[in-house]
């Protein structure tokens, strides 16, 4: 069995290296499909991707291919899911592929070198929206899979189930009802992730925990309409001065956040982790200068880079819609405008009780003459996954083989908050093996995958699989 | 020479009474070009409302009509002024009528009742962008002089020279340097500004005091390109916050503005002034009702609304570009975001020194990790005019006749910087008998002018002009 095993594996890494060209050709055709889904006017795109998907993985083999719609009546601009399994391997365990062929929004426009949508290939990337986050990293799932059928004669060596979701970047509500409610459809022992990115190039990495989130918006109105600031300033509220005055109440000078009991249920990483992280090949002023870009670094004093944007809640605003925003001037006082503000969250705070604290004492913010409305937009849950089982180890025998080299155990800043519901619901171990890089601009402009890294991570995959049905 | 002044004037104002809906439908005309000076996209309909302008000044007897350009190398956007003259009224006096033919930009367009640029007649009032400020009030000065044309057989009581600008919207430099540079071709004993409101309907109004400004944009950048807020958050500055940051420190809660130096200069009203303001029919809480609508007003205490908006600088924030402002979430730490803030500035202020005072101290706040540029936009000096002179009593007598009520002397919070050019350059007085209400919306969504105020306004104008020359 294993000899067998191990030529299948060797003829399935042979059939994806021969294959590459095509691999590519394709993932440019999917990134072309601008699946934006926090826009209601690209729901018709959101569904093409997720068309494109459903009909590579019947073509491939994959069974009981179908789209599940998300819609309710509460949720009108819900996205489908890609739904598919492939369960013949007898007394093979069952893995869980999990991906999503939603992207973010790709504004600012003007900054992209390429179009965001013209997926181009230059120095060895491919640039696009969604190219490593997540269609190309999803992608390598497909092709991995792909390469499993055409070795094994239109067999795998485990049991697999796929389900590819197309709101990950708006908060993922119609999978996490999904896990719920069919949570049987989606059984397995283990589930892969692909959405996560490599700590450094060349270095292996598992994630193994991840923050969670609260994405919140503040909405300050003052006078019933747009005024004259001339002819008002002085007398009528100023939105923009209300929400400056909470926005400073919220976190202070030092980055910490001010919310009352926002911290309490903080976990601090174990001796071992934080250990580990001290060990990794992190250069402060060089992540600084290369990857940020800014004069200098900020964030809570006394905890480094890695725990700040690892371990440590956080709190960003992310842009102030209202008034005028147009090139020169416009003296007008707005009657409302609006901060969107999310907080990111780690074990053991939880979304409800986090927003619960900060709705209620933003609201006793409120500046005089203004009312303010704070709104949850979605949230996800912080998690930390077990390392400690053979699904981790099948995964870090692969990445060895590929990369030569041990793997490393990270912690992502972001969340996929389907993984918590994987853990929670499905009560399954996730494996979270990405191969992005810390410079791909994930949600910005020019993201981009990097080629070998997308070769590597089709063959990481097909090894993790044949390991795991070993 | 009195008799059959009054008969002409008398003439005239039947004339104007006889053509108002005929004058209500060319404004109509005027008010249909969307001459946004402020976006560039639209300076070929800036320019279209120009021509508009001079071929009816040209219809109803003006000489020497002409588009002065206003475009230079450092302001390739430069809107053109429209100049005309009438000088054959030997031995009377010489008013300058100014009025501007741009106007605000509509934003926010979900607002209006009607389009903007579809004038829309509503219970006696006309809606439209531009109905009230200013081209409802300058086409008054237009069918004035068309009706004292008819009435004097293509003759004027008085010598008239016509100056429109398309910039009032955006600083009104074009206007400003002719003025400095050509004073000559604008020379006149005094100037007629119709570009105020009365105090309240049925009250005539006479302006004697207008607010500076200066307006402009703080940017502030932090990382190179857009962050992902789960990656970066807790180790990237963050713009928006820092904004907040910044803005809460140029004023406090309770209105006052904490600029070092920035009150230095501030005229107190003399006790007279102070005095007519407190006979004003003024009530609080009806204003804060029907004007404002907000909860409560705000502002520096100890001081009235009419002297907080009329006597006293103020600081208002207009917009914050940058970032996501669209609809849903966009989990992004923005490289850079932009507050739009201005200053209303109140006499002996200049505008040089408090911008000056300014970007010291918002450069000396610079938030950790980012960059501040803080840039004007453009600037109006304050302005306080003498009421003591032959021309304000030919204003008051007119109105006295119109109105049948004394005319009460207020001041402006809003900026006409020309104004401060004709006092400065001209060294002429300035009348400003403008005949806007309250609540007609300036630079708000539906924008109006009230019909009767439109037709009262011709007579008054009509009255007035007479009068100078009598």
């Amino acid at each position: 069995m294993r000899v067998e095993m191990d030529a299948m594996t060797m003829a399935a890494v042979e059939f994806a290296e021969k294959n590459q060209r095509r691999f590519v050709e394709e993932l440019k055709e999917l990134l072309r499909i601008p699946s934006v889904s926090t826009d209601p006017e690209r729901a018709g795109d959101v569904r093409r991707a997720a068309e494109f998907v459903a009909a590579e993985l019947k073509r491939i083999g994959m069974q009981h291919v179908r789209l599940v719609e998300t819609i309710t009546s509460e949720r009108p601009g819900g996205h489908p899911l890609v739904v598919a399994d492939w369960l013949e391997a007898e007394g093979a365990p069952t893995v869980l592929c999990y991906g999503h062929y939603d992207v973010q929004p790709a504004e600012p426009l003007d900054e992209w070198k390429s179009p965001p949508f013209e997926p181009t290939e230059r120095d060895g990337n491919i640039y696009a929206r969604g190219a490593v986050d997540d269609k190309g990293q999803m992608w390598m799932h497909v092709k991995a899979l792909e390469s499993l059928f055409a070795a094994g004669g239109g067999k795998l060596p485990v049991n697999v189930r796929v389900v590819v979701e197309g709101e990950e970047e708006v908060g993922g509500e119609g999978i996490a009802a999904y896990v719920r409610e069919h949570g049987e459809e989606l059984k397995a022992d283990v589930a892969l992730v692909s959405d996560t990115e490599m700590f450094a190039a060349d270095l292996p990495t598992l994630c193994v925990g991840l923050r969670g989130m609260i994405y919140t918006e503040i909405e300050a109105r003052g006078a019933r309409t747009d005024l004259h600031s001339g002819m008002y300033g002085g007398a009528a509220p100023n939105p923009f001065v209300a929400l400056a005055q909470v926005i400073v109440q919220l976190k202070d000078a030092e980055g910490k956040i001010l919310i009352p009991g926002f911290y309490d249920k903080v976990a601090t990483p174990t001796d071992a982790e934080l250990k580990a992280w001290k060990a990794l090949p992190f250069d402060e002023e060089h992540y600084r200068e290369t990857e940020v870009g800014s004069v200098s670094l900020t964030g809570e004093a006394g905890y480094s880079v890695l725990e700040r944007t690892w371990a440590r809640p956080t709190l960003d605003v992310h842009g102030m819609p209202g008034g005028f925003t147009g090139a020169g001037a416009k003296t007008v006082i707005p009657a409302k405008a609006v901060a969107k503000v999310s907080m990111r969250l780690v074990p053991d705070m939880t979304p409800a009780e986090s927003f619960a604290q900060y709705k209620a004492y933003v609201e006793r913010l409120c500046p005089k003459g203004i009312v303010l409305e704070v709104r949850m937009i979605h949230s996800g849950d912080p998690i930390v996954v077990s390392t400690d089982n053979e699904y981790v180890r099948a995964a870090t025998d692969a990445m060895h083989t590929v990369f030569g080299k041990e793997t490393v155990f990270v912690r992502g800043g972001g969340s996929i908050p389907i993984v918590g519901d994987f853990v929670r619901e499905l009560k399954i171990p996730t494996v979270m093996m990405g191969f992005g890089l810390p410079d791909d601009n994930l949600h910005a402009p020019n993201e981009k995958f990097h080629l070998a890294n997308f070769y590597r991570g089709i063959e990481s995959i097909v090894r993790f699989l044949s390991g795991v049905g070993a």
